[in-house]
């Protein structure tokens, strides 16, 4: 049993050498607090979004997700699994972009908003942008209670992760994903689209997410052995596909956010159509290589990644039994966690930023030109 | 009047030092013989994309476009066209991606698919796809009459860009924009979104845009005398908003491409949340900026690049009277052209990433580790 720690210490470093560390390893105990209500019950319920969602949910037709940087990451997983598993039609929007275009606001639409301090500029005014269109029912994702944001939603989940002070978003994403998982088990209720054995399995591999996320934690030192190798590098591009494309897009938005290096993301189908001429000897790839129906496809496209000099650093599912040979470095995570993986892989990528940027020196806590919030445009 | 020239000399060089060359200065003819049938007549029919369109336009009530690479950039920019012009609500997917996931499919939703061989593997198994999930009504835009697409569709239209060599795409990707701007006017029409006033408007500008394109191919000195102090750069960022985003995504693209500079782009209102973190002198800052309702809040983007010490290099409309100063490079194209600016503006960017390749010694027709039409998967 992992229990959350979330008191008046919560600001103090403890024996971490920096709050990115910290809130790295604070992630089991936050996913813990966050999902108290959730995985604790037999059934999920659309209370949990609060006390209006019950007369407001089951009239969702559709969902459109507004959000910035790391929390847009977090809803372009969403998306994945509220189309997969609740087979509700969801489109996601950077924030910025949003609220300045001439989009058309469809009937029954619930907006999610995403951010940890619910005070993100251009997520605010990208809701009120889609209220203007006359999309009322807003569902707000925030890590801070009474936030604009909060204020703004007749619905609403506060995630528990406690006070992020890393610039550097960490426990912040992997709860927000907590949320937006629980958000689609009760959709896809409401919808007809889960049965009550799915219901309990998902909500047991939810119980376990915390000791899961434990054992990933442990491979520190293993990741920490990688960090040498890769500070060096000036570039690396990033691959995932499907439900994990985003999370190899954090994974490069945290390296560039700490250590400076320019990483990019790319889902991996796009490789041949132009980022393979980038690939040589100096520019790393790091591949999200969960055991799911796209590996074999993953594991052809990583190929063309080595024939053509690039160094691989891939993170695997145990059971894809990729081997280490030269050149290619594998650092093997535990069996395919289903539906909750992308959460999981989301870790060791944390882990790999935050070592690089240690060996090249860099203010992890505070990455240069960075705020923490972002409530100016 | 700027006639076609698409012959049996097509795949001659002439004057030309290499096919992207002679393919980026073929596209005013290109255009004009594209929109032939468009341009000279005084309104717009169905019928020009095909026998049955006429049938099957009026009961679109969505649109799902598939693609991949630089044809998915056009696909970004018809959606932005598509959503604000015709009101048709539009969603964009890699076809890599959307093949192999698990989404929802809407009724009334026509699919195009955008290609320039129209054999790309992975776009003709996003079609079969979504064929299956019921969606029967597909509209391919291809540069090959009798291509695999054109075949697998109800709905065609041909752009009429003549053989593309180089591998990088330059003519097929602006006329596929002609092509989709056209598509836009006519459901604009059927929803009743278009007087004839704004169609005979737009017909206007568009039978204006072959030599709006010449006079900025006319720019070709000035750019190439910023190529070199580019050409020192190992990264870009390239920065756009609103309909000009998948512009800046198309030039990071070629000159990834073809100069193997890692090149990225980013929609300047997410610069905040993260990106900055990279902006040094190292690190190059490109712009597209329109003069359009978004320029006040790009230029603010630019100055917190500027205070941070990165080169920005601005491909500007004249009538934003950017001024160049130390550290700011502006290249003045024309006033700004409403809906078509996009079409103007990524010409610049090919004509950049071309002096840069030339600059660099690569091979510019045929970059390393790339193919012309990616036919497998």
């Amino acid at each position: 049993i992992i229990e959350s720690q979330l008191s008046a210490d919560a600001v103090e470093l403890g024996p971490y050498a920096h709050y990115m560390q910290k809130e790295i390893y604070e992630q089991p105990g936050a996913i813990a607090a966050t999902l108290e209500m959730v995985s604790n019950a037999s059934a999920v319920k659309p209370e949990l979004f609060g006390a209006q969602a019950g007369g407001v949910l089951p009239g969702i037709q559709q969902v459109l997700i507004l959000a910035c940087g790391t929390s847009y990451h977090a809803a372009l997983v969403a998306r994945y699994w509220l189309e997969s598993i609740a087979a509700l039609p969801t489109s996601v929007e950077i924030a910025s972009e949003y609220r300045y275009r001439t989009s058309v606001s469809l009937p029954n639409t619930l907006v999610i908003t995403i951010s940890q301090s619910g005070e993100t500029a251009d997520t605010l005014a990208a809701l009120e942008h889609a209220k203007s269109q006359g999309m009322v029912n807003a569902l707000s994702i925030c890590n801070v209670p009474e936030s604009a944001l909060i204020r703004a939603s007749n619905l609403r989940f506060l995630t528990r992760a406690g006070p992020e002070i890393g610039v550097a978003s960490t426990k912040a994403f992997t709860t927000q994903l907590a949320a937006l998982f629980t958000f689609t088990m009760v959709m896809a209720k409401l919808r007809g689209k889960l049965s009550e054995d799915q219901e309990k399995t998902l909500l047991t591999q939810l119980r376990h997410l915390p000791s899961a996320m434990q054992n990933i934690l442990a491979l520190e030192p293993e990741i920490k052995a990688l960090a040498a190798s890769f500070a060096e590098k000036r570039h690396a591009l990033f691959l995932g596909r499907g439900v994990h494309y985003p999370i190899a897009m954090e994974g490069a938005l945290k390296l560039k956010e700490i250590s400076y290096i320019h990483a990019e993301a790319y889902a991996a189908g796009e490789l041949k159509h132009g980022p393979l001429a980038l690939v040589d000897a100096d520019m790393p790839v790091v591949a999200v290589a969960p055991k799911d129906t796209l590996i074999e496809k993953l594991k052809s496209n990583l190929q063309e990644v080595r024939a053509r000099g690039g160094e691989l650093y891939i993170f695997a599912d145990r059971d894809t039994k990729i081997e280490e040979v030269d050149g290619v470095h594998v650092i093997n995570l535990l069996d395919h966690a289903g539906h909750l993986s992308p959460i999981l892989h989301t870790l060791p990528l944390q882990l790999l930023s935050y070592h690089v940027a240690l060996v090249k020196g860099t203010d992890v806590d505070k990455p240069r030109n960075l705020a923490k919030s972002v409530t100016v445009e």
